[in-house]
């Protein structure tokens, strides 16, 4: 018998404080920052940049976590399992997840690194170019995996950025495990084209050998993962897997790859572009929850569409208004 | 003869974090808060307010700090005095004023209360209610007035705020002092309504004692001054008083009010609101860069709320766009 469905999505994932600026592409130039990436840095870098981009505001960040956010926002149940310090940032942190009703327990460090945050540049385009200090994330490790949550939620949500801390792949494997044992179903995101590049056999290997059963994409992450330059070529590798495949396209917006068919949407229509942080976690979020809830998989396009326009038009990657009530606006949460 | 004029503007007030979050008219209620006003708190009710409000955001904040960052953003020359702790929301608050050009070089506490913030409630109806714990601005005091930067400075801006905490309204004294020995003119916000009933007396000294050149002011407060319900009682009040006087009314745009005359613009026309926080702070920036440029009254007025019309726009206290682009655009800026 399964057990109680507590949750409709659990998200794991780096959890990050974003220290967000506007800024002008010749910054991105000078500074030499790989635009619309993510890019891993130190400390020290990590100050120099702080200190000489544009007015910075703190917004709560993280992969996973803006995905559980945008479930929560919806009017779902979600849970986040990620490692903050102890510190005024981790309390941010949590203050800001859990006000959005997602349950968060995994314990702070108390001692060592502090609270990860995100260097975010956002430039006039609306793309976001990060440059991430990992810090406390990098004690997240198998233990904080708490087991009666996993099997307690329809869906767990795993980042691709879970394989840059030393640790936290071994979370995300125990997490699946638990999951898979469950009866559960598990979702990764690919996160990144370059942190696909630097981990392109561990991700095959996951969609081979069936430890991922959702894997959600935009176009760079897909081309990236099966090398090559064309889209459709990716697609039909996609299809081959097995997975159900989720692919963002941006303005373009979205489908669902299977051995059976493609589902397709367009973007949801929006007033201004601002910052695209956020856009395919929120997208994420809506699919999901549309999944958990049994709606039909154009249904889930929709609302995840609808969750990442909301999400790139203002700065931060938390909703700013009830993606409940958007969603019933547009007959979607029925 | 007059010193170099290194600065149009020059604040001092409360160095101020917001802490800010959206949430319904219900939890004011609630938690007993005053709708629209500044309320001071202390440290264990801050953080009951944290836990229990909508997800929050850090943005910096800080009447006359926002006044100074609107100046830099027009293009103006700015600086500002103000006292934040040696903490991690010290250095946002640090990075973000100078990120937008403005001179701050006040020396923060090493040791003592954190960094002040402010818990910030947006309604839906875009009214902010702060709540504010005071933190490390309770070390202001004359000696951080840099006396040099006053005499270089075309205008003080000093908010009544700078009436709270124990030490600052000498600071204010002092750099008033000095400005006018420097044959600088002096310019007072009276900050809120509340304020002006805690310290209505010391606010008509000023005035009546011409320690302060030019007043702004918000209907609310300036009936509050001048204790009566009826607006034009206030302005008539205001008028026999000699200072220049600047009445921002809200949607019906504001005033100029001086012996010899009145001069009226309307509100800068807005897409949507979203947050007044920093309203009047944008208006008073946009003003008084324009005086200190010599344009006319009329212009500085439209200045001013150009500069408003952009913040409310958007959560938090700071311009997102340059005021100096938008002010080009109305062909304002000179």
């Amino acid at each position: 018998m399964m057990t109680e469905t507590r949750y409709d999505v659990l998200g794991l994932g780096n959890a990050i404080v974003d220290v967000i600026a506007r800024t002008e592409d010749d910054f991105l130039a000078k500074h030499k920052l790989n635009k619309g990436a993510m890019t891993l840095i130190e400390e020290a870098r990590a100050e120099a940049l702080f200190q000489s981009m544009g007015p910075a505001e703190i917004i709560s960040g993280g992969c996973a976590a803006n995905t559980a956010s945008g479930v929560a926002s919806l009017g779902g149940r979600a849970a986040f399992i990620g490692k903050v310090r102890q510190d005024t940032l981790g309390e941010l942190f949590a203050q800001n997840i859990r006000a959005f009703g997602v349950d968060f327990e995994t314990l702070p460090a108390t001692s060592g690194p502090a609270t990860a945050r995100s260097f975010i540049m956002v430039t006039p385009d609306g793309e976001r170019t990060m440059n991430t200090y990992l810090g406390a994330c990098q004690g997240l490790g198998p233990d904080d995996v708490a087991e009666r949550a996993v099997t307690m939620s329809a869906f767990i949500y795993l980042e691709g950025y879970l394989w840059d801390p030393p640790l936290a792949k071994e979370a995300f494997r125990k997490a699946a495990e638990i999951a898979h044992g469950a009866g559960r179903k598990v979702a990764l995101t690919l996160s990144d084209a370059f942190c696909v590049d630097r981990y392109r056999d561990e991700f095959m290997e996951l969609l081979r050998s069936r430890v991922v059963d959702i894997l959600f994409a935009n176009e760079h992450e897909l081309k990236s993962l099966f090398t090559t330059e064309d889209f459709e070529t990716a697609v039909a590798a996609l299809r081959d897997m097995g997975a159900l495949g989720v692919v963002t396209r941006g303005a373009n917006g979205a489908m669902t790859v299977t051995r059976e068919d493609t589902v397709a949407v367009p973007a949801f229509p929006i007033e201004r572009l601002v910052d695209t942080t956020g856009a395919g976690d929120l997208f994420a979020g809506g699919f999901l929850f549309g999944l958990a809830r049994g709606f039909p998989e154009k249904e889930c396009l929709r609302l995840g569409t609808l969750a990442a326009a909301e999400v790139i038009q203002h700065i931060g990657a938390r909703p700013q208004r009830s993606l409940k009530e958007l969603a019933e606006q547009e007959g979607l949460a029925g």
